[in-house]
């Protein structure tokens, strides 16, 4: 462990190959999680398997949370999209909300990678924090407290129910004809729901 | 196989020892179900099991799939159900089915079983067929198809989705608040959803 140079080196701007360490370090990292899960895997083996030092993986990602996002390649900031989602109209939240997750959840990589977050949680308490520190804590709880509704933490787990449920139905189990039809029709029956439970009355 | 001996007995009535042979049969399926899941339990294993002729469990209980449903022991006849639920105020649909789910749902025993088929039906095809049978083709379709609304199908896939996403978030996921909120809170908070779902305005 030498976690003073690691630092030293952190001070000091970027080290000479940081970048093909980095991707050595997700390869190996994107490898596990698929196939040990989240749970089963460790910096530590994702070190080994990457051929860098321990303390290197602690210092490019900090923790395996962090470097499951990284790995996840979340196609956005959480702060950033809860402040393009706050604004504009109030009454039109639900709609910008389903729109863009149809958006995420069309493109078939991103897609890939929400199934099998939505999956994993299903059976392992990690991936299952996991999923509810990305979607419930990070976007919709900021969300609806942002746009004023009391009750902000039951609206967001409220709100996150319906988009688990959605990727089970569409993307996972494959229901039809929820399954092949357009997005646009998803987003305008889902945007009323979206819309009632994020900033609507609750009874 | 003494298939025709089966028969046989079927025609004459209860053969001695049938309800014990039938429980052993069940408890041998729970058995295997729980322990290497729906896909990789065969008719045959389960006999094996239950010291019993492969005949005899195909006589009692027909398909894998039928002996599934016994297993589960639905505390419901869909059939009876959808009646129950169709009969009464249409604008009032949305609440009956909500209480009616989450009447089902707070029962330790039958929750447990939901769970565990939504759980299952999260990475077994065959698991998420059979929820898909329960919950979309054998109560939501009917019920959408019995109170006149168009596009019977996807709102069924709808509610259903509303209905597996709350099956995760409360009882698998288990988010706060959401998972210690009183029942009656959330079932107010899903019912304006499923009624929009099941008979409402989709767009």
């Amino acid at each position: 462990m030498n976690y003073a140079v690691v630092v030293t080196s952190k001070r000091s701007g970027r080290r000479p190959g940081e970048s093909g360490t980095r991707a050595a370090i997700l390869a190996a990292a994107r490898e596990r999680f698929a196939h040990v899960g989240y749970h089963r895997t460790t910096l530590r083996a994702v070190a080994t398997d990457a051929g860098v030092d321990p303390a290197l993986v602690a210092h490019f990602f900090g923790s395996k949370q962090q470097l499951f996002l990284q790995v996840m390649e979340l196609p956005f900031d959480p702060d950033e999209l809860v402040r393009r989602l706050a604004a504009g109209p109030r009454r039109e939240l639900g709609d910008r909300v389903a729109a863009f997750a149809l958006e995420v959840l069309e493109d078939p990589e991103a897609r890939s990678r929400w199934t099998g977050m939505v999956r994993a949680a299903a059976s392992e308490p990690d991936a299952a924090a996991l999923l509810r520190e990305l979607v419930t804590t990070r976007v919709f709880h900021p969300l609806a407290e942002a746009l004023g509704g009391d009750d902000a933490a039951l609206r967001a787990n409220l709100a996150s129910t319906q988009m688990v449920g959605l990727v089970m139905g569409r993307y996972i189990l494959q229901v039809e004809p929820l399954a092949s039809a357009q997005p646009d029709t998803i987003a305008r029956a889902i945007a009323p729901t979206l819309q009632r439970y994020l900033v609507g009355r609750l009874d």
